[in-house]
């Protein structure tokens, strides 16, 4: 059975061990087996490690066994992905493994910015910027191209973009679903 | 001589033409040749490809070609780095490089989340969560925890933190060049 790293923002809600087994089970149905990052259940070690370099190195481990990768790109504390998930959609690309991604929000980026502040075009290089002077891209991707990119050529589909509802945008599996789907179709092609 | 990849989001700044020769000319004085993202210089195929993906392409392979990275970690459009610098970040790590990191902003991660929204002390996990219930990592690290730990067991020492003053914060170097001393120092002990 096939092993797919869960990646996304959930592990910081308070009900990240209850949506993690939604999203495991979900994973069985789909006829994969779902590794989530909280399973590894850190302990501190007598050694008296720093706690966060044992959930990096459990992680890093836990990326490293799955064969591929779903992660969650919705925008997490600001425009833009949560961090921690877009190094393991760079991780899972570098080690070669299929990256598939969804996001909770389908705006374009430059969209999301657009509402965060007014932007200026630059006629001269024909390109927005922001209050900084810097470029704002504008391609119609979820986030930036490297990550939309990322997603489309090491997991052959674009990131999947769904509105979920406002309450709900932390939580819902719509998005993660069709993940699961176009994942199911990809390798039983190339089984 | 060994090919370093210069990851950041100044390829935005109106002048970042300038910017990556400052920082492949600092590259040569510490011994080693800078590959600056711009030089790829897409040109729009006959083909009709897409401009972003033919850079993500040509900056993918410029990762491949590279022996190891510099990254630019300063927040970026928000509170943490530039996601396509993050995504970058675990790309070198996946493919085995060595990552070395710098930020222009000292603060700790949790500080810069604290100065945007009022954080909220969850006594019961003693954890901080923020106005979605989401934990804010409080490690004192410089971004997440992901972002942190990869370039520290990737690079071999943590992210360089140096605050630069406030109108140079996206061209300051001088994090830059304690990175290529680091990168000398530890390529000087593997040969």
């Amino acid at each position: 059975m096939l092993m797919v790293y869960l990646a996304g923002p959930e592990v910081f809600l308070p009900d990240a061990i209850e949506l993690g087994a939604r999203k495991k089970r979900l994973c069985s149905a789909y006829g994969f087996e779902g590794l989530f990052p909280l399973d590894n259940e850190i302990v501190q070690e007598p050694s008296g490690e720093r706690l966060d370099r044992l959930i990096y190195r459990a992680n890093e481990a836990m990326i490293r066994r799955a064969d591929f990768g779903i992660c969650n790109l919705t925008p997490f504390r600001g425009i833009s992905a949560d961090p921690g998930t877009v190094f393991e959609v760079g991780m899972l690309a570098g080690l070669g493994k299929r990256v598939f991604a969804y996001t909770n929000v389908a705006q374009h980026y430059i969209e999301r910015v657009k509402r965060k502040e007014t932007l200026a075009f630059d006629s001269a290089r024909n390109v927005w910027r922001d209050a900084d002077d810097m470029t704002v891209e504008d391609f119609g991707n979820a986030d930036n191209l490297m990550v939309d990119w990322a997603v489309a050529e090491h997991g052959g589909v674009p990131i999947v973009r769904h509105d979920a509802p406002l309450s709900d945008i932390q939580r819902d599996l719509c998005g993660f679903e069709t993940c699961l789907r176009l994942a199911a179709e990809v390798f039983a092609k190339s089984a």
